[in-house]
């Protein structure tokens, strides 16, 4: 048996997330099928380095799996493609060590969440960024995030719903970049609770609108509180961007 | 009664073309569903510039319809998009001359067809672009262009279901814009026949591949007849971009 480590990524537009649901497409179910085929109907267990929700998109999502199947390493990637459907790609793969682990072996994370601003919606963007109609104040929103990096317990920015007992990760950065119509805030970190880029992401729209004062992000976090956060941003602006080992 | 003209752009990827059809998702239907909708119920007739195929998109299609409310101009696009789904948008809307046709008036059109090249499929593309994982000669495609400008019969590059009469047609411009890894062709011209632009499309890139000789694009223009010409490109690569009046 070998290890086999793939990066996939994934327009999340048509898919009910990312982990295997009974009844709904999702992208783990793609993946297992495609699996199977290659395996003579076999089901392969996966893992993924983590979910991601419905809508969520995925550059650089990392699974792994085992096979007895001795295809070259470099031709994993087009025996996987040749069976997935078109909103899934795999775009690299390598035999790992057997100790190696999609989920338990990662050691940063980072997601981008993509905004464009435009007064009428955009059909090609609006299931790939959010859009927003008012002017941010980048400055503001940078200073807020500077406030919340390091390691901290982030029950505040994280969904009341999350089963997880230890709530303290590392929020490594969080960079603001500018093109043309669109803000991309990237997050990077050890780990991620649920929704807590999302949660990040909405509470800093609100300090970008002028409708909070950046000094509350830090407050927020010591409370340690759901309730005292922003919204929670849609997922359609949310990609999974690279998985570090 | 006051007539509207409104620039449309849709994903194309989710319907089956523009045309009413019964029992499929078309863009023509969503509109008229919203206008009913504006209308107390009543149906209002909408025409095009023109159909576009199933997963054919459009940045600024036109359409016109006639009505008796009294909206102000400007607030007739967010006044659909607030009962347009996602897919589609209204960017502009203006009262128009009753004479205006969206059809009849049009002075010229602007189709782009937009290509990637990637040895991988990109999820986030497959349905805006088409894939090629081969090297193109530009300059060759350039030279075959050239000698397709102009007023001709285009026979040999419309599909041959074409129930049009007169395949007389002007072929304006074609232009190769080259930006990272795409590259767009855009075509300009007074009208476009059934399947030409995908068809113009297909030729340019067995030339560009080097399975034609430039040359051939003139010669295959004169035979008058579809089998001569290359394939029909994809439809997903293909985008109404502009109508003129």
């Amino acid at each position: 048996m070998k290890r086999v480590k793939c990066t996939v990524s994934y327009d999340g537009s048509r898919f009910a997330g990312y982990q295997v649901q009974p009844g709904q497409r999702t992208v783990q179910q793609e993946i297992e099928k495609a699996l199977a085929t290659l395996h003579k109907g076999r089901h392969v267990k996966t893992a993924a380095s983590g979910r991601t929700d419905a809508g969520v998109h995925a550059m650089g999502q990392v699974i792994h799996f085992d096979t007895d199947l001795s295809i070259p390493e470099t031709s994993w990637p087009a025996a996987l493609n040749s069976l997935l459907p078109g909103d899934i790609s795999v775009s690299k793969a390598a035999y790992a060590d057997p100790a190696f682990h999609a989920r338990y072996s990662v050691k940063e994370k980072e997601y981008r969440y993509r905004i464009y601003f435009s007064h009428v919606r955009s059909p090609f963007k609006h299931r790939y960024a959010l859009r927003v109609w008012y002017s941010l104040d980048i400055e503001a929103m940078e200073a807020a995030a500077e406030t919340v990096l390091g390691t901290h317990d982030f029950t505040s920015f994280c969904s009341a719903k999350t089963e997880v007992e230890d709530k303290i990760r590392t929020l490594k950065e969080i960079r603001f970049l500018q093109q043309d119509d669109e803000l991309v805030i990237c997050f990077k970190g050890n780990g991620f609770l649920y929704n807590m880029v999302r949660i990040l992401t909405g509470t800093l729209l609100e300090i970008g609108s002028g409708k909070r004062d950046p000094g509350e992000m830090r407050e927020i976090l010591e409370k340690r509180n759901r309730i005292y956060a922003g919204k929670t941003a849609a997922p359609e602006g949310l990609y999974l961007w690279k998985v570090s080992y």
